[in-house]
């Protein structure tokens, strides 16, 4: 849907013809920010401060313990999870939102490897978010498990008939790299281990399609691209094939049966309410709730075809313009990009400082990586080129290199 | 401090001349309604809604990802534990703030019996909230531990030297009696075993020394009497002698030494914060620090004299008024009582719903208790009075038998 060379006026066409051209106004946008990090924090969708405001003073302050039933805080983890799951071909029921994505990572890494008892092997990739990493290696130490770190420019080839559980990040938290979920799902199938997908990265930019992969299952965070809010909690999906024998280590009283009948015995409730331990985040579910309503009705080849024409345009702009300057470290093949452009310059930490300060804010990786977001939602064309301008005259001022290195910002 | 048989004007006399007088103002209260639920939902400080729409316009919305560091949600759990802290009698920099209290409730037990790794069993109580033993349950599973449920009349007489932990809950959610947690403490490190204590329905209306009393771990919720909204966060306590070998099982990238370097392998923060495993809820940690700030400067011992004033005339105007109506099964000694009071009834959930229709708010517990909660902060002696008066109303006017049973209240 792009041209190469782009200007503003071009860009600007590009927009104003976008199938998600009227998504933008959902959220309220910083004026003179262009904002490429909603890769990592997902800008605010104007609802959920009203939404918010109710919850607080209203189901809360005025209505009490009695919201429970009258505003439905009971249903919240269910209503949510079936807001999320046509982002992710899921079926409504069958997605839970709950914990952080650490601690649902520990959930079903356990869950999953206890669905194949004769096996000891769990498979992941050394370039995965740092946290799926330890968490792999916590479920490992506590269940005696093995971890197996496999190639990540072919992960099948570290499968064989040992394996438990492949357990894969879909698009790369640094790169931008995306995975081929089904492949990868049917290669982990043919010597019968279980595959799981963490969507973080991908869900809410680029389709997914769980139950057409026939993957097994999925966690994902909701406060990138799904725009959530700061530490919004994680979702969960288990294939229902799994769900009558799914066997998460937490059990608490909202994944019971019965949790108002306060029984001694633990009986898990049917389907993935399973996936549920404590008593849920009213407010932090409230905000994604109302935050997840600027997806009704989205069509998922609208957001990818945008989120290409965003990478495509930004990838040409770099090229043209900065070719010498920054090594690309993304995949140039569609089928192979997430929804973000990694680039590589030694002094990467300078440059994403002295962006910030222009009002362009992307962010870093280390050790040398500057990260750029492309959310499509509300994303921009003519962000893009204002990004590259920008990028430009960073770079031709030597604007990066009057920066410290400082590294305080816990963004993924 | 309170006199009987006392009259509406020696309640107000009594609640006038309170040293918390000025804390209820603190609270938004519905016009109208008696709340004897604190105990389940806090209820609503003024200062909550303010902060959660700067939270969510202003760090959030306007300035996004940097609120990471300008807003520093990166020490929400640890400034927000400093504020717990003289509540539990710990030290400010010993709480850690973060996932669910069944979650957290998992990670300290298997951290707390990997402590003593030559023993297999934990003690708890049977009639200790479900989850927690539910969570026990889970752990004995995964662990290989062995489960021993003891007498909750002398939990002491459980111990010997296989025991790893004795896990109890301070305060009983369904009677309200209280445990002896320093003399427990003792018994369970005179066999070698650590003890830990759920704090869910003490702190906040109960003095809690944890130091003084020389325990080992502490974990509660803040939505009762700590009034951080419905599923704020709980928090964790674990002594300084073993924060240096505390190994909890979910390791994530908030816990790590040095979580933004996105090294492969785990290196455990030092000090509480190892028990951080995903990313916080900002929102949430955020409304729970606005709700904390009604604690700044209280006296505990005003706390619990206010309280036990409160559980006092509400069992003397019981007792003279319904004596022969109620079967009382809080504690009667002062050394044994939390801050709520069970009453049980053949009829205690019908009792339960007549009273809310008339404004006064307690819950019901399966099978026969109706639980009336006194949060000293803004329950009066006054409200007491008029909660007595239409249970007395209830009960002669045979309202409480024209409720059919429907429980689908979640309130703990």
């Amino acid at each position: 849907m792009s041209t190469y060379p782009l200007d503003r006026d071009g860009a600007a066409d590009l927009d104003e013809r976008s199938p998600l051209r009227a998504r933008r106004d959902l959220f309220a946008l910083p004026d003179g920010v262009v904002y490429l990090d909603g890769n990592s924090l997902g800008a605010l969708p104007r609802g959920v401060a009203e939404r918010m405001a109710r919850v607080v003073t209203q189901e809360w302050g005025r209505d009490l313990i009695g919201s429970w039933n009258t505003a439905d805080w009971v249903g919240l983890p269910r209503r949510v999870g079936a807001r999320i799951a046509p982002l992710i071909g899921a079926d409504a029921g069958d997605v839970h939102v709950g914990d952080s994505t650490t601690v649902t990572l520990f959930k079903t890494m356990v869950a999953a490897s206890r669905l194949r008892p004769d096996r000891r092997v769990v498979v992941l990739e050394p370039t995965t978010f740092p946290t799926d990493g330890y968490v792999a290696q916590g479920v490992a130490r506590t269940l005696g498990l093995e971890l197996r770190w496999c190639d990540p420019a072919d992960p099948a080839a570290a499968l064989d008939e040992d394996v438990a559980l492949l357990a894969l990040t879909h698009v790369d938290f640094r790169s931008g790299a995306m995975f081929d979920l089904p492949g990868l799902t049917r290669a982990a199938h043919d010597v019968g281990a279980l595959a799981q997908w963490d969507l973080c990265h991908s869900a809410g930019a680029v389709p997914v399609a769980l139950m057409d992969a026939d993957a097994d299952v999925a966690v994902g965070c909701t406060y990138k691209y799904l725009n959530g809010g700061p530490g919004s909690p994680a979702y969960s999906w288990v294939h229902p094939r799994h769900q009558e024998a799914w066997d998460q280590p937490i059990p608490g009283w909202f994944g019971h049966a019965q949790p108002f009948d306060m029984e001694h015995a633990f009986t898990p409730a049917p389907g993935i309410t399973r996936m549920a331990s404590g008593t849920p985040s009213v407010l932090a579910l409230s905000a994604l709730d109302a935050a997840l309503e600027v997806f009704d009705g989205v069509c998922l080849d609208d957001l990818r075809a945008v989120s290409l024409s965003l990478t495509d345009t930004f990838l040409a702009l770099v090229d043209a313009r900065l070719g010498d300057v920054f090594e690309v470290v993304t995949p140039r093949e569609h089928a192979r990009r997430g929804s973000q452009v990694a680039l590589r310059h030694p002094a990467a930490y300078g440059v994403v400082q002295a962006l910030a300060e222009r009002g362009v804010v992307g962010d870093f990786r280390t050790p040398d990586v500057a990260r750029f977001g492309f959310a499509p939602m509300y994303v921009t064309h003519v962000d893009v080129v204002d990004a590259v301008e920008h990028l430009v005259a960073v770079m031709s001022g030597e604007e990066h290199l009057r920066r410290a290195y400082d590294v305080r910002n816990p963004v993924t």
